[in-house]
């Protein structure tokens, strides 16, 4: 890795390691740290054991420099790391006078919680007397970070909102002051439409044209595959102006199947395409249940071009609110192309929009039929005038199928919008 | 941990380091694990590179007697972990013509990719010769089984329902019949309404009189606090029995905010209740933009209890479809106690259930003022014959938000159905 800073997350809690909770902490942390040339050598996950974690903070030390420790900071008894970190560390828990007054501030201006402020909500603003605090704006449990030997420690809470706050406004600003760093850049080109195999084929001498300090990954999702070139150097711009080139090229060999060149989602790449050309869209969704409109609106001022959804998930609401024919429902059933078209006309009739998307199936385990099983979805796309339809034969399990119902929905709309001039 | 058996469990790619994809894996493989008595002791993700593969593999089975590792078993060229396990334990790679006949099978009947199968394909017939094979039904790269020293290590392909289906059918089957097992017996709590401290204050005692075996861990989630107690033994039955009092104990001192002793989510809760009283619901969302509706429906069977919903991110469309009127929009605007009333109202009416949920708010980063900043809600919910609304001043980011007012709406509906006899 050259001389690339090397850094480990260490992340701590039993829920890790039984299951009960997805660690979607790692995945931030390794972001922000990417983007500043910090390169993320390993992830560790331990429970909530004395040996382990500073096993883990032992072994992480050998091989990086940075190792960022999350998790066991809450106000419970289950949580051992604020005393182990001193121990570690050569020091003892103090209290901090400021990390005092904002778990004080907090409480009664913030949360408002009648009574005192428990005993246990006080002890937050202990501290071993070895860390520099790291204000933590979000909530009471301060980031520390420690110096050991050559390496830097850095222990922030496990809540997720805490944790992104503080590796924002506190970690990064650090490690950008004390660090001397090497720039790594990525370049993403998202395909939809074609598998990681059938791709690979056509990048075969492409990939042996690279040199070795660039590299070409395959990332597949539900129906894309998204495909990164990383490179790095010393020097930002040289980096990017090397590796241009080369994306270039490969976005012009997956042409055919190419989204976009960003690392952006579905629901991004169509909100620019509808605020770009000023129209709105709006969606019927019955097997979906919801999730469409939900990646829809969980992007930011998707409001300028999204009014809402029908989620039309028993029949009568096709018929009351879309106006889906009963004898369409009874003749061809709930999940075919003539009710998907009826939906979707129904919708942009009623939402008033110029675009609108529908989608039915049978997203299993129960509900289907020799004729129809389970998988069995259509979709329709319709604008003023004109209106396609798709047919999908997923074969997963529930939330799988919702999830590739959603993307192939969300990816003929654009391509529909695209062609619709 | 006594004679519990412990595991680690190793995930390979550089996306998981980057932050490019969210570890779901893990959390699954753990869960299966805990369920039949392995503990997993570490769980550590390393990027693309052969040393820090070996690195993993060697120290992991010095710690632990299971090795699960995942990923690294795509057909791109990215992907070194084949040769690698080879190379490991001491084998080489050849034609495996049971896994040859499968990827012919998948690609000829399933996938029916024009055209003859390419080489690459091909290629993930081939598994180390040491390796025992795992048949992967769901895919084209084989589950492998390998044993050194004393450990037993096992690799499966990175795709969560490849990997989830291997588990299930192969590898937890094989473990029960090659090990000797230690029950482990989680029962969990789940509480909404109080914060992790306040539940905790209640528990002092509690948690001081549970015997050293008996461990209690909260984990809290949005809006939610889970209380689990963890025990283990050698005979389950005799587990259970003596956690039992302990768990009813739990339960009475939480009875207040107690939402389920199941580890279940609260729309699993709200479908069990609703399709006991043989009752429906609709929902009419403007900030939670069909979030609500897909977690409903993310349940199998949700189509019992769920007509569907309403997504009014429009004020057009809250009029049109709901049937709010323009003066009460005008008057207290489209964040207001009095428009989540005639939202809820609309809904009851024009989808004609038993009741129905409407939640309205500005979940940011723009969209906020003076009077109402950022992170204001309404929520109502409506029966035949009474509604009853509540207000949120949530302060986090516009994910968090989303999935805050979506909790605290689906545990309003659940009181109210609760209190509605």
């Amino acid at each position: 890795m050259g001389n690339t800073i090397n850094a480990s997350i260490i992340t701590i809690g039993d829920e890790l390691l039984i299951g009960q909770t997805i660690d979607t902490n790692s995945a931030f942390i390794g972001q922000e740290l990417n983007k500043i040339g910090i390169w993320v050598r390993r992830r560790v996950a331990v429970g909530d054991v004395w040996d382990d974690i500073v096993n883990a903070l032992d072994e992480e030390s050998r091989i990086s420099k940075l190792i960022i420790i999350t998790g066991g900071l809450g106000p419970t008894a289950d949580d051992i790391t604020k005393p182990l970190l001193a121990e570690y560390f050569g020091g003892k828990l103090v209290v901090d006078e400021n990390v005092l007054a904002h778990v004080k501030y907090l409480f009664e201006k913030v949360y408002r919680r009648p009574g005192p402020i428990l005993e246990r909500n006080l002890k937050q603003a202990e501290v071993p007397d070895v860390a520099t605090v790291l204000h933590n704006t979000w909530g009471s449990a301060p980031g520390m970070l420690f110096k050991k030997n050559d390496a830097i420690f850095i222990s922030l809470p496990g809540v997720p909102h805490e944790m992104k706050g503080l590796m924002q406004e506190q970690v990064i600003p650090y490690l950008l002051q004390h660090m001397v760093l090497q720039a790594i850049v990525h370049r993403t080109a998202f395909t939809f439409g074609q598998g990681e195999s059938m791709i690979a084929e056509k990048l075969v001498d492409f990939e042996a044209s690279l040199p070795a300090h660039i590299k070409l990954a395959y990332l597949p999702g539900y129906g894309m595959v998204k495909l990164r070139l990383t490179s790095k150097g010393p020097d930002k711009e040289l980096v990017e102006k090397e590796l241009l080139p080369y994306f270039e090229e490969l976005k012009t060999r997956v042409s055919e199947f190419l989204v976009s060149g960003e690392d952006e989602p579905l629901e991004v790449v169509i909100g620019k395409i509808l605020s770009e050309r000023n129209q709105t869209v709006a969606t019927a969704e019955s097997c979906t249940g919801g999730y469409i409109a939900h990646l829809i609106t969980s992007v930011a001022g998707s409001s300028a071009h999204y009014k809402g959804s029908v989620v039309s998930y028993a029949n009568a609401v096709k018929q009351d609110l879309l106006h889906v024919n009963e004898e369409t429902l009874r003749q061809f059933g709930a999940v075919s192309q003539e009710t998907v078209k009826e939906m979707a006309a129904g919708a942009l009739q009623e939402l008033k929009t110029d675009y609108a998307l529908a989608i039915s199936g049978i997203m299993g385990p129960g509900g289907g039929s020799e004729e129809k099983p389970v998988g069995t979805v259509w979709i329709a796309v319709a604008g003023r005038g004109n209106v396609i339809t798709h047919k999908l034969n997923l074969r997963f399990d529930r939330q799988r199928n919702i999830m590739m119902a959603t993307a192939n929905a969300l990816n003929l709309l654009r391509k529909f919008i695209l062609t619709n001039t």
